[in-house]
């Protein structure tokens, strides 16, 4: 089994039911959520040994992010401390045309400290097979900004395939703060996943989907580059100059939250088995697929439920185990 | 902030959850619905300061109606009474062709023998800006015919402008009888809102929505017609002979119960403030169509919500605030 | 398998959670009680062949009354109609000092018309074994008394053993009336059941629990009279003059509701295979303290289970099956 | 009002909330289902006189099933055994492409070894009008196979109308296994309703649904031939070779499961009303989709919800009663 | 009906179920609370015309507080604002010997900056009758000690009744300087309220608690002092030097938390009306006593019930209205 | 950090809420409970490094299972299987006289055909400090009579401390079974706990609790034995002849299923730290005492939590880290 690592904040997540308001709610639904832990649960799910790492308050609200988190087979990596508080979000999911909002409440959260040193703790980089950390991280505060690129540099060094997820939230910085921060990161990075939007709105691209892609692959350092790109699918070009391209699965959805972890979950699950770009891209799909049924950020899915929504779209199917 | 009464029954209202049937049930949602309180609730949320009035049981029931009601910021000029039950209904949501079956249990309700004495006590006729009522109260009683009749009178005597919505219920009282009780009444209304399906079966209009719109504006005295035509939206003539088309917004609905009463809100919200029809018409709109993707009848809504509904829509957006 | 009738008025319940209030609760559980459905359901838990008879509303709401008694095994005899509405009650627990509070909503119940003839419309009166009614039905209406009174001399004249629980309630009406309905009606009842309060507040008898009970069976018909004394238990009188004394069992009381009818239940469904009276007061106690830990109104009980009650208590123990 | 007798494995039905997995679910839902309960429930909702039979562990779970089944006035007759298990199954519904998947946990279930003699016990044969069973039962054992068997016999000697559903389950015996059992039960059925799928798979028969419907007639015993053809409606043939036509009603599926149930309870309470193949399959076809917009696998539905349905869509409508 | 102003910070309330830990819980309630709306919802149950005035986060959490401190009828008057969090906690009720535990999540809660003047916009201090703070808003911020004697100042100047209860919390502040900062404010206060512990701790009294009364009123300016003393009750002085004693009435718990601010708030409604001290700490501790049988920190409470929890006791018995 | 591996059956639990009986609930929870992985789930949860290490089937419900027990930070060491059930039961909680019912629905639990071989597949026991089974993994299968001592001797070679809990449970075994089954097995077992009534009726010993406690001392090969006596707490004896007594601590019971195995998991993760008797007793006890307040089997408790009650009550408090 590979092992992966991911790095990153993990919030509760609180959220009345269908049709109801949080204004009026008298009872929320109690989760845990975050970029990190989902891909970690995705992939653990999916047969990887992956482990989260993070710092979080030592309290009650602190061990009810670990206990979820490990309930999925992930390991969990954490400092305890006694200073910062624990993250958490809101989330309130509304038809059209109300939508759903996010009211995040994230100030001052542990994690804003954690420096390299103490998040290695307990860490042994030589066996790590891969490192995920996505662009909310360097988000956060100056010191995750350091903390997350010197993390990917160290585990790239020791030989760990580096993942990072670029998923801009302009909630938390500016696209030019995060241009600045992130080209910088992905020096260190070997599989670069970018929402289209993203590579437009941060990274200053233009042009169609494939022409940013192109651009991305001789511009940044990264061996293999997903550009993802909503409801359409996903398309890839590896370090050959190979170019993919894999289409959405048909879903009924129930909560998308959280399709984009998903995605990338499936898709580092089966890489790492598979090297092959085109079957992880597929079976990154078909975990999202599933994922948008399920209420919730996380991707409790099978191999075999995995496969088996592959197949049924007539696609390769699966990781041959 | 323009004010706004509102007179009738709210009811308490009993329901099973989505799948789930009244003669199964074992547990049933516990809220508080009426025509009358929903105008002053979805007005109040939008900025109006709004009032119910009504007469309730002194009973845990009673006071459980006026809880719900002042959450929403609603004031509310009560005669307390040891005669008479609180309304209740149930109210059993299916999906086609089972759809959505109504048990009214409004029998002795306590409202049905408030006089207009009683009511008035404590209300400042001369600051009121507007004054709403719906076809329902007048149905509920002979007692409350009269009363009806004598506030809206009485309101518009005081310079409000007083609101009729005819909304016509074929379980409280035949054609016949909401025809004979309804025509007075406009007599001492400003803005008469009516369902185009009323407009032929109580009122024995007849021809397209247009023709009976001129029809209504010629043959009864308010200065503004607004003809609700359910899917299709809603049109208005006003004093001037100028006509408005309003459609609806599209929506995803999770429950359609206060649809009307939203438009009613929303559209006095914003009439109020702008003398503007058209404006508060596409406000009406966007508050009915986010109204029905919230579970109940009520329209817990803000300014910005709706204007964000009518901007994504293309329309003109909102009251200058 | 001895049978049982019983007749009267069965309500819905709806309550919140411990610890909730009416005024404020959003959700409320939702069940069905009444003296004489709570009576047959202990009686056909405990073996009887049991049938319940009554006027309904024909709507869901009737229909969920209906159901949940027949989920019991009891029959039902139902004389469904269009006029009148379905009794509903709304009962709030609360510890002390606040108290249990009960809300009736039985005004114009359908029960309230039911004649002897429309209600004896399928009850083949020679094959029932025993007929039990309560003097809370005699208190609903003219009508209903009666009707009461008619159906228990038709139920005595056919051979059956009458039974009749005087359990006044104050909200129904006063000790005077309830004396002059209820004097006439002991005539035709074999055994009564009677709260020592109400025999000294309804009938004026007055001295000690054993005096009283004395008195009882020198003025009045019935061949046993029950005395029950709340927290101390019950005395009995028989035909023979023969005295019977049963404290109570201990119990952890979750719910106190329903422990009278329970008590009566099981009394019968013991006394129509044993015709002995102490071991009927043994089962009846030992099926009332299973019922106070049980939510609703309701004794979902078997033999098995009372007679381990009452084995436990060092009693004798059930009907020797 | 005719009465029907349905025979067959209930199982306690477990289910997560919608969206919610099993994996992860900390509460789920708690009724009842199997086929042979499920005709007779929507069939007594419409106005049969329906007997349930089968054999029970003795305990609250066995309690539980009847306890469900009686409240749709169906009564029970229930051999109680302190041998076998309450069978259950696992319901985790789940929107496409994750789908439906349902575990079976019926190993060992008390009714495997019911025998015609205990079954018999307490049914007065002459006086049944329909006998019911699916192919579900004799695929739990070969006890049942015979008892199945034995049973059909007597009632179709009693003069009983004897119905059988073919309703080949994969999980518990193969085509071949079903053929040898069910070929000679059709020997002692009246009406045979039959999956179009089935037919194939495990009658082995082939060609076009009419073709097949053809063969079935002239090949086996019944007279009459309800081949259902899940979204396409069903066709029937009847002993004169009259053909008919049944498409299904629209519907906004709430929850599929029990549609096929629904049906043939439909059917069968109009059919032994009319003796009208047509209005029957009418009936059963507006039964089915109700019950379709209701959670869980029972028919809850009135006479006249039925005709509603039917009447909405052009049809006929209903018995005339 | 006297006004009444209470100004502080509440909180959103999140809990788990009975016997569930925040650790492993997948729901929680949803509630408000904190010590100055919970004194103005106590006080407008009980008749009080009253406000709460904060500052508070423009968002459907801050909404969220005030509809349901608007739901108890209190007003509300709010600054809005765009900076700082919605302060939060989160409570697991606990048997013995685990006991209760309180999470808070208040860090950078918007009311820390709210100054006088944006607080006292809107407010007409002429026509306050009392004015409440508790000791918890100076804890909160250097500005919100600033604020809490400007405004103590302010309303004592315009004539108020002031009230401060010093309610000291040791996860804020420690003693040293909680003394620092209260002692000054209780120079613009009329009526203290103190903790007998916190009269020890923060203000290093010593002695009896009678003596400790007796000193606080001749070191403090305040004209009243009531001493709670939790279980044992409270004593109070007044101006003319007179002693009071109260012992709590006897309740059987469901959640003791808002206990002390339904007595202060239950004190305040009587007292305002009656000028009584004996008769308002009665009234104080009848409401308490309701309080500690409801679930959440609030007292939705009646006058009626408040003297029927006196009389019962054999106290005089509440307001004469 | 010491480790803990614990072999034996865990199953799925379904309870309703308080106060619901089975026969009558809609909604069941749904937990995991099992002697073994109750006590690896309080030692982990006490900082021990524990495994569980079973078979499940490979299905939905298999992965429940370990989901849950991975949550608290258990490792799982599970053989996968198509064949056989995962065991469920049932519980009923119920106040006095009702008491408490447990329905056990284990049959052809896959767990039964568990080899040594494939159990002991992944376990590296040279690094194991100790290992638990109790005495109903032997009373399930004789597979498991033998797997159970295979194991037990194989981690006694290796140089674990081997426990054993005697737990005797009628419905599975005799006592002669039990003896005969049990006895051999303490040949392996280094810590043996045995309750008081188990030593009595299947050890056959008798005498006073001490007597019996040198008895067992004498006769069997365990160096030491705590013999627990429920409400009494319990005493032990070292290897030296050193005797110990350990009462309860005080408890508001909140459900006190799991006691036993609370106790068992607080003195392991205590005893492999200190070597102390005397502390892990009173941590066991600790332990147990918050279990009893906490909903479910599960000890969710931290060492803290544990360290301030043995305190409270007077105690030498915890584990010097």
């Amino acid at each position: 089994m590979p092992s992966l690592i991911t790095f990153g904040e993990t919030m509760l997540r609180l959220s009345p039911a269908p049709g109801e308001l949080i204004e009026t709610a008298t009872e929320l639904d109690f989760r845990t959520a975050g970029a990190e832990s989902n891909v970690a649960i995705a992939a653990s799910n999916l047969g990887l040994e992956a482990t989260w790492c993070s710092k979080l308050p030592d309290s009650p609200l602190g061990r009810r992010v670990t206990r979820e988190i490990r309930s999925h087979g992930v390991s969990t990596n954490v400092t305890w401390t006694d200073e910062g508080r624990q993250g958490t979000y809101y989330i309130e999911q509304g038809n059209e045309p109300r939508g759903t909002s996010v009211i995040y409440d994230r100030t001052d959260a542990a994690v804003r400290t954690a420096t390299p040193t103490e998040l290695a703790d307990g860490i042994a980089f030589d066996s790590v097979d891969a490192w995920y950390t996505s662009g909310i991280t360097p988000a956060l505060s100056a010191q995750l900004r350091e903390t997350t690129g010197s993390l990917l540099e160290r585990a790239q060094a020791a030989g760990a395939t580096t993942v990072f997820d670029l998923n801009y939230r302009a909630k938390l910085w500016s696209p030019a703060e995060a241009r600045d921060a992130c080209r910088p990161l992905l020096e260190s990075v070997d599989i670069a996943v970018i929402p289209a939007r993203d590579a437009r709105l941060v990274l200053e691209e233009s042009g169609s989907d494939q022409e940013i892609l192109r651009s991305l692959a001789t511009t940044y350092n990264p061996d293999i580059f997903v550009l993802t790109q909503g409801g359409n699918g996903a398309i890839a070009i590896d370090a050959a100059g190979t170019r993919y391209e894999q289409p959405v699965f048909e879903t009924e959805t129930f909560d998308p939250i959280g399709t984009g972890d998903a995605f990338v979950g499936g898709f580092l699950a089966n890489y790492l088995e598979t090297e092959s770009v085109s079957r992880a891209l597929e079976y990154g799909a078909g975990t999202a697929a599933l994922k948008r049924t399920i209420d919730g950020d996380l991707a409790v899915v099978t191999p075999a439920a995995v496969e088996r929504v592959i197949e049924a779209a007539g696609g390769d199917g699966g990781i041959d185990r």
